[in-house]
């Protein structure tokens, strides 16, 4: 028999358990920022340790009896309201996720991963994939089976999709990824017919004033102090404690100001997603993110369709020339427009400029798809990586380092996770269609600094709802209109070439 | 019936769990450590759940029937070894502390002490008492409600006292005390006759070149960089999560660099002792700090001894100069030791000088005591504080802010928390006493920036031993001698007047 609270309803008793959770969770997301920012080196092994322990206590209360109960009996309950109903789906999705996987198959992932880790690092410092192979192999196998114990339809692929991406299957991706992958070829060669030069940008940045222009903008885009920290850390990320207490990374060089001004604003981008969640459900799904796609639209649409725009930089060039008057004075804004949007093929993903970019993230869907269906083997992938790359983007890694080697990715088990980038891109292109289309003067706002509607619009639309819809239904429900690639593409079309 | 798990002894499985809730306590550390440095204000409220939710854990894993039924068959063993013995009783004087102040005791305090500390914050900015009597009251007949559940031979404060400094009791300071306000007050006497002018410190202090010179001395004093973090807060403490991972933090000001570079030293002799307990006994009493005072005597054989000695400065004051040439060119070695060493009455402890400063201590013992006892009124503590003052340190405060009102402890619920500061100096300079007699060249190795053999005869002496023995015990470990206040007031008499 169930001991359940007689005066609480099972609803109530599962935002509790959740909330609980969820404080547990929150906790464990500290020792990660920390340990990013602030640990010393020495205290990883404990630091380990106390992962494990809280990870554990998350585990337990997420895949209790008194948990399964709880949520048959939530089902039972007749007249559920919207918030009920969404979080009964949530939690059954999460509670069959966690129970399909044994901890078993979860501990051998997590022993598998940390080894092929070690090996990735190794061999990405090697420049070799040969001694990552067997390691890649393992995992590839492990994948395969998650993608069986978690289930799926009709590609084995969906399954991993779905991790990420919920209700996302490769039979939606395929179409999408094929039309961008057509036009951003045509695009690139209308670029590469109009050759511009452009200036690089050349020190010195100093730290202290990169710092304060970094706080200038996530402050303007709608994160009021109290509300976050910005740390330094090699790898920018952001992870929000709670919706007033958002932790933002950045990382600060002499020579470039830029990379740690856009870090910022793309963590911002972010930050302000988990920021705009209803506090009230803090803990529950309506307070939690609809996907990876959907949290990477929010940080894409600030990093690219606003902070590479033109009103952007109207308002921003000339600060950033106070700021930094011995590296900027000699520079126009046209110019650094110019430099800051220049297109060309590259080897290294997280170095492409917003066109290129999404041709990275389909090479890697490919591999994976195939990987993962059994039509790739491991040992085939550099070859194939060249000859993509070759087809994609006209150029060719020199090495495995700077070609299949370069992501942690598939060192750390994600498969599955890639296509969320573009995903995230093109949920991005379409809310800043919409945006444009509800905003006609967001031109004139942007130039005179004014970016708090942006962040109001992105709450009305996609903060609130937490995970009350599924990905494309969110994006769908805003614009009201059937979701695709053409408005990311209409706007990478409109703007290029320069 | 038990289940206890058959192939394991009790000793293993209660250190097992004694590591699990210090994996928690080690994650409540950091939220605090984070709390005071870098979480945004608005994070407090979400913080506050966080903690509770870790510290009922904790709470749970120290008092269950399993704890205690584990308790009882380590009891009943035979042939412990001497790390069983000791954790056996330090686990076992936990859980009866724990037991005997029940949760509903423990709420009531919290609550209080929540309400005691805004009052105390608002009495202190209007300078007045009668606001902050009312809570006062609450929390004296509070602590006399804890003593009673504690229990207590002959006096209620013992039983607090016991709290900070096991077995330390009134019979046991009122000598100690006794000798040491008499002393001081004669010593007192002779460094007024010989008044010397000293010039006071003047700005500027660049903060970058303050952080170097305090991370140079952490390191130097023997707390490698990969081992600790210093960050900075307004109130400096230091917090160990491990052996490993050393939670320092100081303050810096523009215009005095002292404050930040003594805290550092003090914070960094806290941290020495975190770092200095034996890895392999993480988590239970072999790895933990004896007292409150033997943990301020590790700081302050450092802050004062050791860094307000002459030394010191041969090696640093020219480090320093170099540091901050604007600011120390035309000050010489000699007028700076006579500026940072200048001994002087005044109102705030924690700015008192090394001399005064027990003095302060006292003042506090002797209300606390009666307090608790029940021979002084709460009401009665302004009057009798400012001719306490008098009568010891010859001046007055204007109002209770400076008097009564100064310290943040009574709010908190701390009493028997004070004496435990100048126990602290006692320990420090008896053991600095003895390394004396075992370097006699102390002087010479520290004026050549050789700290190393301070570290690692403390750690030899104190540190590896963590709550083996008691506080008095440990000492006299050491130094193979009784107990008293006499090679602390020898150091103090032969220091001063200079």
């Amino acid at each position: 028999m169930l001991k359940t609270n007689t005066k609480k309803s099972p609803y109530k008793q599962l935002c509790k358990e959740a909330k609980e959770a969820a404080l547990y969770q929150s906790a464990l997301r500290l020792l990660e920022w920390d340990q990013e920012t602030h640990m010393p080196k020495e205290g990883l092994s404990l630091r380990a340790l106390q992962n494990q322990t809280l990870q554990e206590k998350v585990h337990k209360l997420k895949t209790s009896s008194r948990h399964a109960k709880l949520l048959e009996a939530l089902r039972k309950e007749k007249n559920l309201s919207f918030e009920e109903k969404v979080c009964l789906r949530e939690w059954e999705r999460d509670y069959s996720q966690t129970k399909n996987l044994s901890l078993s198959f979860v501990k051998k992932m997590a022993d598998t991963t940390t080894h092929a880790l070690a090996a990735w690092k190794e061999a990405k410092k090697n420049r070799s994939f040969k001694t990552f192979a067997p390691h890649l192999k393992k995992i590839v196998s492990l994948l395969q089976k998650k993608a069986d114990l978690l289930g799926y339809k009709e590609h084995p692929y969906d399954a991993l999709l779905d991790l990420f991406e919920p209700g996302m299957t490769t039979r939606e991706i395929d179409p999408l990824f094929t039309t961008l992958k057509g036009r951003t070829n045509a695009l690139l060669k209308k670029i590469a017919q109009k050759t511009s030069s452009t200036k690089e940008l050349q020190g010195p940045f100093p730290i202290n004033a990169q710092k304060e222009i970094c706080h200038d903008v996530v402050e303007r885009m709608g994160l009021p102090k109290e509300r976050y920290n910005l740390a330094e850390t090699a790898h920018p990320f952001c992870l929000g404690l709670s919706p007033d207490d958002i932790r933002l990374t950045t990382h600060y060089y002499e020579d470039n100001f830029l990379k740690g001004f856009l870090a910022a604003i793309h963590e911002a981008g972010h930050g302000l997603y988990e920021a705009g969640f209803p506090k009230e459900h803090f803990g529950t799904p309506l307070a939690e993110a609809a996907s990876f796609g959907i949290h990477e639209s929010q940080s894409r649409i600030w990093e690219t369709c606003i902070a590479h725009a033109k009103p952007f930089w109207q308002f921003y060039f000339p600060k950033c020339q106070k700021a930094f008057p011995q590296a900027l004075a000699s520079l126009s804004q046209e110019e650094f427009y110019r430099s800051i949007n220049l297109v060309k093929p590259s080897l290294i993903r997280i170095f492409a400029d917003e066109v290129t970019y999404n041709l990275h993230i389909i090479l890697r869907y490919e591999l994976e798809k195939d990987l993962i269906s059994g039509a790739l083997s491991v040992d085939d992938i550099p070859e194939l990586w060249e000859s993509k790359m070759q087809e994609s983007l006209g150029i060719k890694p020199a090495h495995d380092g700077e070609g299949c080697l370069q992501d942690i990715h598939w060192s750390l088990g994600y498969m599955g996770y890639f296509p969320s980038y573009t995903l995230g891109n093109l949920y991005a292109g379409t809310l800043f269609a919409f945006l444009q289309k509800t905003y006609p003067d967001w031109q004139k706002r942007v130039a005179a600094g004014d970016f708090l509607f942006i962040k109001e619009f992105l709450e009305e639309h996609i903060h609130k709802h937490g995970r009350a819809y599924r990905p494309v239904e969110l994006i769908e429900k805003a614009t009201k209109e059937p979701f695709s690639s053409e408005p990311y593409l209409k706007y990478l079309e409109e703007k290029y070439p320069l």
